[in-house]
């Protein structure tokens, strides 16, 4: 059973950028995640996007959408910015025969302390087992793209 | 849907005592984990065994396949050392009307670069989607107690 | 011999908000960094200010040299942000009777590699050997305020 | 102002061998920790020796003895198990011309939280301002060779 990882940019990503003090989109994080778990089943990464998720137009999601639709992969999990997965996840729906799941973090991977590991993890094991559908692993749950929102104030995803 | 963790010692909990320029299983880091990735769903935390998995003796697995079998809880995720997992995975068993899922790691949580946060996350979609019976979850991947062996020079699980 | 240390914020206290997708001066990380490395040497932290170094104004280092001028101790540690770092050392020159040494870093304390720790450990020994003066203390080498520059684009500081 | 590196083990360089299931010294850290602090002085490091301190021989405390004798550095860090640290730092102390400093680290630098690059930051000033001699650099202090001791208790050195 492969898996297809697409990495778009968001929190994950993020890196510190001294030069200009702020901090900005790296490279994609969810493949030294898998080589840091020593991960045996079989996958593929590749990077569509490296955006904050505030910053995705609606070009951009029709982009994902047609790359995925195409990708050959019946199992697909897509690294995502927190702030507007829901929006991303609602555009893919349309997809059928696949297993699509968006997660993320809330702190960059690059953290001594970041939930990007758990929530990698998780997904995994969500796209191994879920029917076909479109789905957000975030906060050790699994949510349906119309029926939850991010508590910005709790820092994390709640079903509505 | 409340899960419950029981930790048993194992590498994923080893600390370093310089004192003795030594390792010993400390306390269990699943706890820490959980609120490092701010999981959003209800759990509870127990410690029943503090010991590399080595030297887990018969006593030890009977204790445990008593607490488990008489824990009122449906859904249950086992922290334990790697190089009898499946032994006390096999003991596990006869567990009725259960979902169980052993995970671990193969280097300390406290590490910066560690396999835990993954797994425990895997461990958690799996506990949440598998059906009732025992499993592990090692490496991105679910095995079943009896098709799996410790392949120790590559360092991971791999199916029989 | 007692150490003073002044927290000011700049990049080695920042930390990540994920409810505003931004970057904030956190807490000061100084004491967690000398409570890590069990220091035995005497010492004590005071917070002064929480701003990236490019938000200081004159009123600030104004405060700030009122606050080192008047502190009874002999030996004192500032972390500053690293863009302004020289021009508050400057302002400090004229501060007689003790040795002040500045230093930072060019990633935060959160992540898991940053060159707080070391620059912290580098600026507590040149703090207790110098003799009395104002100094900056970043990348292993001790600058003074007025022949050192900001290489932006190697990420260090150079001698003039 | 060149430094000249010799990492000789100890607990600074310990790894985790899973398929052991113990700690064993590994590669030598330190140069990994300059990187990361990004240091801009000159610098070049050797692996003499690959032990934990306990381990270390009269003959390998002769070997040693020689290689930094001969070294045609003057300024020299050694990073050395805090075990028998002492011993080796006496043995150096009649070597002429030359400003050697021992440090070493109570946790593993592959620890998310450890001592190392607090201890090598520190030893990396030392060894810049010292007079020519022998010192051993932890906890944030300087100590002399014959009157040092090893607080096991606490985990720090302390002066007799």
């Amino acid at each position: 059973m492969k898996i297809k990882f697409y990495s778009t940019g968001g929190t994950i990503d993020k890196i510190y950028f001294d030069q200009k003090s702020t901090y900005q989109v790296g490279e994609a994080r969810v493949e030294e995640i898998l080589k840091e778990a020593n991960v045996s089943f079989d996958y593929e990464c590749d990077s569509i996007l490296r955006k904050d998720s505030l910053d995705l137009t609606d070009a951009d999601r029709q982009t994902l959408y047609e790359t995925i639709r195409s990708d050959p992969h019946e199992r697909i999990v897509i690294t995502h910015g927190t702030d507007t997965m829901d929006k991303t996840a609602q555009k893919l729906q349309s997809i059928r025969n696949k297993v699509i799941v968006l997660t993320g973090a809330m702190q960059p991977a690059k953290f001594r302390s970041s939930d990007a590991e758990f929530n990698v993890g998780f997904a995994v094991a969500a796209v191994q087992s879920l029917p076909h559908g479109v789905y957000m692993a975030m906060n050790g749950q699994i949510f349906h793209p119309d029926k939850v929102r991010k508590n910005v104030e709790h820092n994390r995803f709640e079903a509505l």
